[in-house]
């Protein structure tokens, strides 16, 4: 896993980063949380751009070329600076809602019986 | 800005947590780019849900009631937990390619000429 | 309403035109029922990016300007275009599909109880 | 193609019956471009939800089922009754908007040059 610079920076820090460039453009009463969910559903369709025509594995093969890999991370640093810049409007704990969310699915999605399948496994069959 | 949690919390501890839960449920074959990229659009979409027929304004009246403000709060939890799951598959700093998008973007829209405005001022009227 | 080609085009005539554009090219093997749902996102992600940062009175001025306008209606044609090259991977019958839905939706959104409103009604505040 | 009716109805009739149930709902005053945007993300992303975690195949043996199949051509309908009630607030002409795209499409890629393909051929490999 690369995450040397992930290692030592921490979300605020990040949402800081995100919330100096907003401030610096008073960009502020564009970034609403109807005009935000808008940003984040945009950026994550021009994530999924890379990969409509392709199979999975052409995917897969796809993002281990660099200039295609480059645009890839692009899209979706662009997609985590809009969730950012919303949990600032929100005065969101992004940390929290993450780690409290995880929690959650761990009761809903018991490790055992979702064990490499993502639906419960049927009792009867129809 | 509420975070508490954010400012002691490292972006590489909340990529961890991710995948320990992906990881215990071999949910990695589900976890490729492709289907991580519908993921984040699928649920930045629930995250419009909303806001689809408010106002701006009724929006943000919305995320201050407490009950649809904590579904807004669990849809971002699960758009950022899909990001990030999506880092962990690509091996992707997230900090790194923030950070580095946040400096690209000072040069691409200057504070002093986009300030209010999300549109280059045009120079001579048509 | 503009709807003069509206009035004298059957739903079947549009499709059959997308289906000779696709399969002109041998585009069937991509044009899976995944692959389509993506793209309809994406191109709906394409129009919501003309509305982005405008509230929605903006939005109104915006679609009244020509070339706004044209491009706006591009991105429906192509969202449509997707949705009927949909339709004939599954062989299913827009028409009925599009009318059986408007009845289903007579009965769950009753006319007199909707009425300038979304949603239904509290009877009790809480 | 399952078209019977498909064959019979007009783009018009379906506008019109899309037109009838909004109305009768005065709901044109949340019908705004905006909203109607983001109506069609959200329910192509609930299209999206069914095929999300499912490869290729296993998407094509899904909608072969009788009940997932019933449940994608309702979120595909939705999808279509957005679509035609954005016709509607933009009188727009569907039909002359898509045969208008396709005719450009059919200039941009060449039934010969895009043949089993969706990219351009590459004459040089760097």
């Amino acid at each position: 896993m690369s995450d040397e610079i992930d290692a030592l920076t921490t979300v605020g820090e990040l949402r800081q980063a995100v919330a100096a460039f907003v401030n610096a453009r008073d960009w502020q009463p564009f970034h609403t949380p109807k005009n935000l969910s808008m940003s984040i559903a945009i950026e994550a369709a021009e994530l999924m751009e890379h990969f409509q025509w392709l199979t999975p594995d052409e995917a897969l093969v796809a993002v281990s070329k660099p200039a295609e890999r480059a645009a890839v991370d692009d899209e979706l640093a662009d997609i985590v600076i809009y969730c950012l810049s919303l949990s600032n409007a929100l005065e969101l704990d992004v940390s929290s809602a993450v780690l409290g969310k995880l929690h959650t699915n761990e009761h809903r999605y018991p490790a055992g019986e979702f064990q490499g399948r993502f639906r419960r496994p049927q009792r009867n069959k129809r």
